[in-house]
């Protein structure tokens, strides 16, 4: 009943609902790929930067988590970059590595990996190399379920080459949460608080995207007749970019920030760091007088808040708890004028993407690593529609093989 | 407006609800404790060891967060031992250790910690040395926030000598959520298996005690007439040890675990790990045909569950949500036999266990640090009230002056 | 007489010797450069691993330090595996990046580095973000001394981005020893260990390059007339690779190393490690009845060296108190005979490398980055003066503007 | 020919000279000492910390290095105070520890010590949990030369508790050096600043009686007529000090030792940092005009000196090197006066540690473990027979069983 450590891993990635294996091998992972089955694809990359910023892209299109397999130390190194990209983005990143095999470690042979769970430190969840063979299967099975955990995030797993071709015991299929909802307590009072301000007003991040809580939010826009901004530097697109409560786009510059939300009396961020800044600020988080309420899934976002209520929730199940509070007679926010189109005199950065928003079909992907162009693109390259903007790092996921079931995909 | 450090820390302090600091001081630490606030207490512990573990036993009684201060990295040192027993008690404790003045730093002075922040690891849950002698309020708040967050565990932050004089701004106050609910898509399964099950076992660890689940428990165990183990190892008392459901202790040997489960069609874990083993064991962890879903608040145990059905929530909120679902007809399980009294012929520790058992007043708490006595222990005196037992390392909370609001302790 | 923290620094790079920056630069490193002396020139690489691997090559071909200024964590990401390979190169690089402003790094900003002298590591010998801006002249220095001693490697300093318009005092002129001579009690014993030895054999590894031991290895191997290996996947040349005593070069991979080394008495191993294996192996590492001395300037070489006396030294002053010992009559070792040259009918890369060896001018230089060729390089490729082989990662140091004086590049 | 892991392991510790074991052990430690051999002995320590401290003083004692075995996580965290002291006290120290059966490692057994090799960290040089069994002797071999190589400190080994009765291969006896000379060139130019200095001072550390320097300390002073002051803080007695040349104590307060060491135009510091203070301090380091030259055995202390030449060496050899330069003819330095006798009137700390100077016998042996009253003792108990002072942190050595070889020890 016992089989091979790989005919195990392979087993596993398969409840994983893993076909694709994202990687650049080398000697001490090639025992991996003996007879490689024919349901896995291998997507190659030629630098392991590209390698991890795929499997990145992968992961957030897919909605799950995505597997990759470096190379010993320096693959490990080469992708440590993107491992922070992804880290960042709170991607479920399953990512294994070989290891010399364990016989000679002690002589700190060529391609030793020295204190290999550290070499991805900090920006991996948790990281390991088991004490035994035999344990390979359980720690990328923990890898796997500790990826998913919110808030989402790389994971390690070091495997000396010679553990391929022990025997272990398949692992029995198993299910872990991958979500939480918030206290109801405190959900109870935030629904009450919106119910209760004058003008509250919305910010959203990536998480409400990672969620699935597009149509949640939008719903509690409406509710509450709140105007919807985007928060800084966000990775995702999580409010349609055109409907008439969407506000803009929140800078990451403490200041301004500040003046953007002026006249509100409650700010409810959800699903995003209070706040992301890009540079030096001072004074005051929030407009003045105004309540700040937070909804995220990172317990980390949470603590670090300068200000205001935090709720680690699911986004989805945490807007929804908000929904229940009553929405008050409100008048309809000032509408947000769209910026008047550039004539075709010059080639800017702002006019091309003025141009891909015309042209570009229905259900096309944006995905973009140019954040010095962001504000170009913001201005002009609306979003419209759920899962249509991500940001990686340094690659693009097309080279993927199709993470996205079948339309066309716009690069930028 | 702007205030010394010191003066935004202990307002910051009493904010947190915080009277009372177990310390052990040297010359880093003495600029915070000038003019020493009339509201707050100094337990002094001579050995750091001591101190953290009486801020433990202060933590876990009191149920919310405990504040250390220890001197520079000798007293860190000291203290590291009782760090691992609060990281693996789930203590929130909010550890502060003095550093020598930053303009000295470079030359390596005496007392010098060395990458401060890493000294506590692997067994804090955040750590931090501040970038500016401002920026420390903060970081202590998000050490309080870190730290009650689910599941609790100890966190750091190192304050250089010559910050404590320095000023800043008061921090506002803000609340952090310190509970979430599990998913209540996975509840309604796990609430579903129940009913469904034939012969049902519960098993109740730490956290249904640090969750004050006490009540909900009794009441999941009589609406479903199931049995009740308490995990392996628990470091508190989670269900009335004369309760006819009771069932026994469950041993951190996988083999004997397994046989004290056989017969059961479903082993639900309630706010323990699955499970706590002290010896190796071999074969399967649950009785063959047996499904297992756990209910936890720590993701990590979670994620490394080696089978079944792990849901990660507040144990009240997840044990209440079980409740929701219908119980079947079932026999009464077979009640356990208490030991036979033990005559006065030896002193044993059973005896005097047993002694202490007939003689202690009602409210009294047990803080147990012999380990090896713990199964005499659980044969001879039985915690028959809610928040009667608590495992600490090394120290008693008595010396904490009165942790506990009045009753007399019993400590073993 | 204070100055600013930017010029203080570039004060003290004249005073290593520094004119050349590596750097791929951010928004978080410009500071850095604002009114960049014209004394400097700034070589650009456009990915971090290509930046660090220019670095490398130009610390070999230099023999002193090279100095690197990266992107925050994303940059230093991206570098961390030519930074492995630097380590492994014994190149002394310190590495610079840039970290947000000290006062928004609680709220975790954007490109934010979270324990950014944790992140490089385990492959830097010594990594710091000081606690004042006034201290970063300081920690360069110690960088830049740490680098240096051996053995050489890597070192950190995290910059955050407002420090460098703070003043500072310049930092004095200084000296620290970059070399150490062997004990002199163990050399003698192993110069008679030389003399007394029937068929000794010199193994020579890269530190004799590096320390600049090329003439005296000459003179030590006809002393003795000891043939001479070269290390497994030694990554510089020592020794002239036609020289009636050159062996060859020893394989990675244990049975095979000792099959090479039978039949001598004494293996005295030189600036390398004891042994450097790609493959697992088993039974003894050095011939039966064989005894081995090392020399290395890498204390962690010779504490885990499995067998044999080794001295921690200067290869150039351990190679010459080994030359005090007397050398008895020996036979002339069997000179090793040369492939026979390849006809032009296939192009293989050992064609290739043939024709590469007819045509390149004297004094180039080769940069390897081809470890799967590196057999047909060493059959075909041979080096024959000093300081004409470097082993670089993923770049070559021809982008470095020159680093070696005129000669022509063969880059491979 | 194969014996168990355990077998090896006590050969080896033979080989190292050990036949004491400093220990507090638990479960996961006694397979270790099973059928414990009669040539050793175990000295138990009830708490780590204090086990530390005594293998700490042995170690000193001794001038070896001390085997230490402590309890999984929960002994080495105690410890870890006592390893602070132990690595700044540069005590050679081989420390082991527990862990659990790699077998149930995955599940987090109790007592599992989670990432070992990091616990211990930043305070141990090297540490390491072998990949395998048989590989435990070969580290703990590892441990010990690096644990003796300049700067001594404490190395750290995890071992599973089923290791012990593994097969391998018993290890050969090898031999690695533990010291180094300094740079030749630099020496020599050394002896030539101190030869042409006009009023050279000579600063003292602990690595001169650590390195057996105390005769050529003498002889260099005497050959140049140059006072000697003690480093401040220094852990051990370098220099008669009823000497004429015995100069007093520097202060750990940098203007006040610049003061004390004003009209000198060249410091030359012997086997310590430069300096370490405890108090912030501000200006130059050395008197206005005055050279330093620093000769330690720690290259941590020579990079990161802020003024002079600093050449690393050990310092034997290194003092001899210096003595080869010319002494010009100077006058004698003024004789320091001895502190007035104390009154039998009242008992201080300064009245009782002169009747202890008085009342000591020859060659006995003092442990300063009362760093406040180090004052007192530095004015009223004069060291003046070489290794006669130690700095240990919580303990004595009396409790190891007499390291030192037969003389009283007088513990303060």
């Amino acid at each position: 009943m016992s089989v091979t450590v790989r005919e195990a891993v392979f087993r596993l990635l398969r409840q994983f609902g893993i076909d694709t294996i994202f990687g650049n091998p080398g000697s001490t992972e090639l025992p991996m790929y003996r007879d490689f089955p024919a349901d896995f694809r291998y997507v190659l990359g030629l630098q392991e930067s590209v390698v991890v910023a795929m499997a990145d892209g992968f992961a957030q299109a897919r909605g799950g988590a995505a597997f990759v397999n470096l190379h010993s130390a320096i693959g490990v190194g080469h992708a440590a970059g993107s491992l922070f990209t992804a880290y960042r983005n709170q991607s479920a990143l399953v990512v294994t590595a070989g290891q010399q095999a364990r016989s000679i470690l002690p002589f700190e042979p060529f391609l030793y990996s020295a204190e290999a769970p550290n070499l991805p430190r900090p920006y991996v969840k948790w990281s390991s190399e088991p004490a035994r063979a035999e344990d390979v299967p359980a720690a990328i099975a923990r890898a796997f379920f500790t990826a998913l955990q919110p808030p989402r995030g790389p994971t390690f797993v070091s495997i000396p080459v010679d553990d391929w071709e022990r025997t272990c015991l398949p692992l029995p299929a198993r299910e872990v949460a991958s979500r939480v909802a918030g206290d109801p307590t405190l959900l109870a009072r935030a629904a009450a608080m919106l119910s209760a301000a004058q003008r509250p007003v919305l910010v959203a991040g990536a998480s409400v995207a990672r969620d699935q809580a597009w149509d949640d939010l939008i719903a509690l826009a409406e509710h509450h007749k709140a105007p919807v901004w985007v928060s800084p530097l966000s990775s995702r697109n999580s409010f349609p970019e055109r409907h008439p409560l969407f506000a803009g786009f929140l800078p990451a510059d403490r200041e301004q920030l500040v003046a953007r939300l002026a006249g509100h009396d409650l700010v409810v961020v959800l699903g995003a760091p209070v706040f992301t800044y890009h540079v030096e600020g001072h004074g005051p988080h929030v407009p003045e007088g105004a309540a700040l309420v937070q909804l995220t899934d990172d317990a980390a976002a949470a603590a670090r808040a300068p200000v205001g209520l935090a709720i680690v929730t699911d986004l989805a199940l945490g807007i929804r708890a908000l929904l229940a509070g009553e929405a008050p007679a409100r008048p309809d926010p000032q509408r947000r004028a769209p910026a008047a189109p550039l004539p075709a005199d010059r080639l800017t950065d702002s006019y091309l993407l003025q141009q891909i928003a015309a042209l570009r079909p229905a259900g096309s992907v944006v995905v973009e690593e140019a954040p010095s162009s962001r504000g170009a693109m913001q201005a002009r390259l609306p979003m419209l529609e759920r899962d249509s903007f991500y940001t990686c790092a340094s690659a693009t996921p097309t080279a993927a093989g199709r993470p996205w079931p079948s339309p066309p995909l716009a690069h930028v």
